[in-house]
């Protein structure tokens, strides 16, 4: 193993020759890339290093968009309600949208998809009772003080990730569009455009697709006090147009009306529980997205190159845990990582190259439009937060390479942050080297998460960690990927099928209604007979937050009975909850990360409240049949409050932890490779710590520098 | 008018003669009372005062129960559920319920009442898969893994106030049992009873009635961890029978059944909003307990006796504000008050003669529990508090009468206590005397309450003050109490029957679901209509809390559209709201009294925050057509809360409150006697005030000292 080199990609740029060749050398680099706004030079392509080209294949043909102008992406959209004050009015459909980002399509193939409601009475207007004419719809036989809106088809003009470079970092180039790859006239152009390109550029080894198609929902205004109107990273809204809707109806045999993607303006996020139709659609959109994105791939092997993609931007519907996505033959699959479930989801995806990209991207402010590499940014700092949580998740489970992106000149005026991203280099290929020597020690502990989505969305929600930090969820899945068990991501149709015989815990976190927790997926009693069952015959369960919440029956978290606690928010009213005292737990409780829930009570007298806050239990622990059941107000994420979660689950299935290395120290995690005879021992700590670690080898005491890994032998 | 003398009724006590007639001068008492555990001597009885004697019409008859246990109380109860782990289980109907309040009746009579429900499934069990025998209910045919509950009818045993003195006052008496006036045996023998009592007591010369029939209902359970497994001052489960359910079908022609009672076991307690089926319950009975009542009335008065009627214990069915009270005939009502609402309650009540019965009861402990006239307790500090809220009441509705209740003897070891209603009772007649020249001043406010339950439960939710203050509305309707506005209770049948033509202010204040938000109320689209006309056309709306939250629109605040802010939870996932600036208020801000609610957010642009917390708006105000719409997080009382709540009535109206007297410090209220050209100052702070005050004869300058209320005459 040569840990100065190798596994890692430089983004180059034009007119830094010798700083990116310096670097690439400071950085072990084996691959230059190119980067959306940097070009490389030929003094950088000839230099002997593999080469990634960044295609963004719907954008950059603003020519051929506008010359074709029906060839461009469309979307759905709801204007704001309009109150009648009598029996007509006006409503200018896209009044308060960014016009810089939608065009109405008020041709002849979209209007017939258009539809007026009224949102009062939730009711759709007849088609005779309004009209359109010059960008507005005229309503008549309104009914006073009702609320109308209509549904309508825009073009989207310019291409969300180039707007948000230029809304966010000030680009003042030309507005990009994109294309519909469904259009046969853009396919074809697309197609042809790759081919050439291929011919063009001999010298790229690998096309780095960013990503593919339809870019995630960004739906701006016009009102900068509200300028992102709507954000969902995985949500579908940006795939349709009229074209999709007829090929979807002449396939499933019924037709999607413009409802079915507005649902009353709230748009169906991904956070949601989705409806049948919406499911029906998805899976419409991900086999056209997969049948096109093998075309491109093809494309790309027959130039002799390799196709790798980037899982992020215009990604949705090759989720890489969608049933189609290893069917497209990627030969490398690219994420960006802030968190280790980033890690995790890219390690664990079936394609033959997994590659992280290193936050913070090389640009003058970072993604939550704080400085990085600008005046008052600390990019070394971050890049050292970002890894101490990439770190836990890598040593679980292995990827191939790491890298970054962006401008690369922007780094000069930073020294420690080039130092800090070589010493990652080195300990990134490290622990990869103790990977393929072997599998760490996993413990033989089975999590099944169960949510709406199911394995489609493993280890993420709907984008980063900070844009769902929001969720419990995000923070166990965190927690999770750094954890020696096993993790699986399961649906209420998985737990219908028997999924979990095959699992020892399995995990309900969500608010209630939402995708996470489940919604109205409770209604089916065979999900929660079988989740029953398994509890009752020694399985364990996890609830945190509102779980399984539902209304109209018994209880107000369909999981109560088993936990033992339920969440009031009134339907209690004149009920007492059962009185308890606080027992002391079997393990360190880290109250900061179990969060506050109003309502949280005791409905049966044999569970034991471990921790509460303001007389409200927080964490709670319930016998149920055979089996255990704990609920956690919430769960926010650190590294104390993963090894509270390791604890748990050593708790509730009896397992001893040390058999893939537990140290004493909370805030020290392990791993014990059992074919290198090594122990990985990661302080995520600020302090200098001295830790002793019981291993199937027994024990071992150590002293880490705050931050610091460590890979020790203690047999060698 | 004699400041010292009359409108005061003192309870005397046998053997505590001297006592009794002591404090009857010093108090200026002018009627004497027994109590519940007391009784009068000849002494007191011969010493030339009115007296009143306390009478539980349904208690007290022990050997008549006994002789004819079918004559007694009753309720539906349902057992806890039990898990199905085979296809059989058992089910213990009262385990886990306090045995000395319930007995099963498993009489023919009542077995085809009786109900085994699936409360998985939620489906009635088919009555031929379960058997009773001894106590037990045999289930089969269970699907294993669901739970499974039984509904029955069973004996109340132990009258629940007797229950309550006996197991918080430590009382050792025998267990008094509770008559059922629907028994012909027993309404006959109660006739009878009461013409032999009339009789046999011609020195009284008013019955004091505590109260009537039905208790309110207290469930206790065996295990002292939940003791009081239900308590709801204001539901009618107390009232069932066989009989009561075989005349309810008989005249409304559909049955009745256990689960109209039980509703899955949440009770359908009287925060929530009732079903139809149990208005129409509700309905038969009062008109039961009005028919019955007027008889006693018509004993009573044929014996030449008055009747006053105690508004507490057994009065469920005879709400003074329901459509049959007035018909009873009382002719008195008697209300005990910790508050200012429930003074309101009493002074607005169709009947001659309103009274206000005093806390604290002379009793070693206080309904929450805490000492009183027993170490530890203040009972004259307990006065003083409870005085302050009923005061400003006071001053703005009269009523006629005041007075205590329990043990006297008790005031024996507090002087304090004894002068404390001594200066209580002189600042009533005072009151009262300025009344009685002429009202005071009101604002050209109307202001109308809005809920489920509409003018049935005027001023009160379900019980006082402290039982039901995790509700925002008693905080309002205290505030209310003792401002100078017209207010008044309407329901959602009332706004469609055209009530807002004559309220300028429509108030909604509750929790998603509750009986006081609404919850279905707003899927009725004439409600959500009538209420935006009546805002758009110049009318104010407040909403508090979750106003009008009802599932499935396009918002989860029906009234969102008006109010320009909603509450997410969980629904507007990847929706972001208007940002803000918070704007300087109009008038004074208690941000203490405007609570937190997470989620809150704007959804109009110019919706105008006013007060906000955790970056999260507490106080709005949005211009909406012609009127305006303030929304609140919560609102807690108190007197500067009040004050802050008649501002916003004055700004949203646009109303000149000196008009009946304003003061500039908002701790002291005014209430302006034009008749008398009098001035009530109320200091209800704890410091010595000096205050100037805007009132229709121009500006007075006063100074007050701590807690004192002064009556001033500016041009006298």
């Amino acid at each position: 193993m040569d840990e100065r080199y190798g596994g890692f990609t430089l983004p180059g740029e034009a007119g830094y020759e010798k700083l990116t060749l310096e670097l690439a050398k400071k950085w072990g680099a084996d691959v230059i890339r190119d980067s959306d706004g940097t070009k490389l030079s030929s003094e950088i392509v000839d230099a002997g290093y593999r080469i990634y080209s960044t295609i963004c294949i719907i954008r950059e043909h603003n020519a051929f968009a506008l010359e074709h102008p029906e060839t461009q992406q469309q979307t759905f959209l709801s204007s704001d309600p309009v109150l009648a004050v009598s029996d007509t009015l006006e409503i200018a459909p896209l009044a308060g949208y960014f016009d810089e980002q939608f065009q109405l399509n008020d041709s002849e193939d979209a209007l017939p998809f258009w539809q007026v409601w009224d949102r009062t009475e939730d009711a759709l207007v007849p088609r005779e009772n309004w009209d359109y004419a010059d960008g507005i719809i005229t309503v008549r036989g309104c009914v006073p003080w009702h609320r109308y809106t209509a549904s309508f088809l825009c073009w989207r003009v310019w291409e969300e990730i180039n707007m948000y470079n230029h809304t966010t970092n000030h680009w003042t180039s030309e507005h990009l569009r994109q294309l519909d790859p469904r259009h046969p006239l853009a396919w074809a152009y697309l197609k042809k455009w790759l081919k050439d390109w291929c011919d063009q550029n001999p010298q790229t080894n690998v096309i780095r697709l960013t990503s593919l198609f339809y870019n995630f929902v960004w739906i701006f205004g016009s009102d900068l006090r509200r300028r992102s109107r709507f954000t969902d990273w995985a949500s579908y809204d940006f795939t349709v147009s009229p074209a999709a809707l007829r090929a979807f109806e002449k396939e499933y045999g019924y037709a999607l009306t413009a409802e079915d993607f507005i649902q009353k303006g709230w748009l169906q996020a991904t956070h949601r529980p989705p409806t049948g139709q919406k499911r029906d659609y998805m899976d419409f959109i991900q086999r056209f997205v997969a049948d096109r994105a093998r075309e491109l791939v093809q494309i790309i092997h027959e130039a002799g190159k390799q196709a790798y993609v980037f899982y992020d931007d215009s990604w949705v519907g090759m989720e890489p845990y969608g049933p189609y996505f290893s069917s497209i033959g990627f030969d490398g699959l690219i994420k960006c990582v802030f968190s280790g479930f980033e890690c995790r989801l890219c390690a664990g995806a079936d394609v033959p190259v997994h590659e992280l990209r290193f936050h913070p991207y090389l640009f003058p402010v970072g993604l939550g439009g704080l400085p990085t590499f600008s005046e008052g940014g600390h990019p070394e700092k971050d890049a050292s937060d970002y890894w101490l949580h990439v770190r836990r998740a890598l040593v679980r489970q292995s990827v191939d390479r790491i890298g970054l992106g962006g401008y690369l000149h922007l780094t000069r005026d930073y020294p420690a942050f080039q130092d800090a991203i070589e010493q990652m280099a080195v300990s990134f290929r490290r622990i990869k080297a103790l990977h393929a020597q072997g599998a760490p020690a996993v413990l033989p502990i089975r999590v099944a998460v169960l949510h709406a989505w199911g394995c489609l969305r493993s280890w993420t929600l709907s984008g980063h960690f900070h844009e769902t930090d929001g969720n419990a969820l995000i923070h166990i899945n965190e927690a999770l990927s750094g954890l020696p068990v096993q993790v699986r991501f399961i649906s209420f149709e998985d737990v219908k099928q028997g999924a979990l015989r095959d699992a020892d815990v399995v995990i309900s976190a969500g608010r209630a209604g939402d995708a996470w927790s489940g919604g109205d997926a409770w209604r089916d009693t065979a999900v929660l007979t079988e989740v029953t069952r398994f509890v009752y015959e020694g399985g364990g369960l996890i609830g945190v937050g509102e779980p399984a919440a539902v209304s109209g029956r018994d209880t107000r978290l369909a999981l109560a009975p088993i936990l033992g606690v339920d969440v009031d928010h009134g339907e209690y009213a004149c009920h007492a909850a059962w009185q308890y005292e606080t027992d002391e737990a079997p393990f360190p409780v880290d109250t900061d990360a179990l969060g506050f829930l109003r309502g949280v009570r005791l409905i049966a007298p044999d569970t034991r409240v471990l921790a509460e806050k303001e007389n409200t239990p927080v964490l709670t622990v319930r016998c149920f049949g055979n089996g255990k059941a704990v609920y956690l107000a919430d769960f926010i994420y650190s590294p104390s409050a993963a090894r509270m979660l390791l604890d748990l689950l050593l708790f509730m299935t009896g397992t001893d932890g040390s058999a893939a290395a537990l140290s004493d120290q909370c805030l020290v995690e392990c791993a014990w490779f059992p074919a290198s005879g090594a122990l990985a021992l990661l302080n995520n700590s600020e302090e200098e710590t001295e830790v002793r670690v019981r291993y199937p080898g027994g024990i071992l005491e150590e002293k880490l520098a705050p931050r610091e890994e460590k890979i020790v032998y203690p047999k060698g």
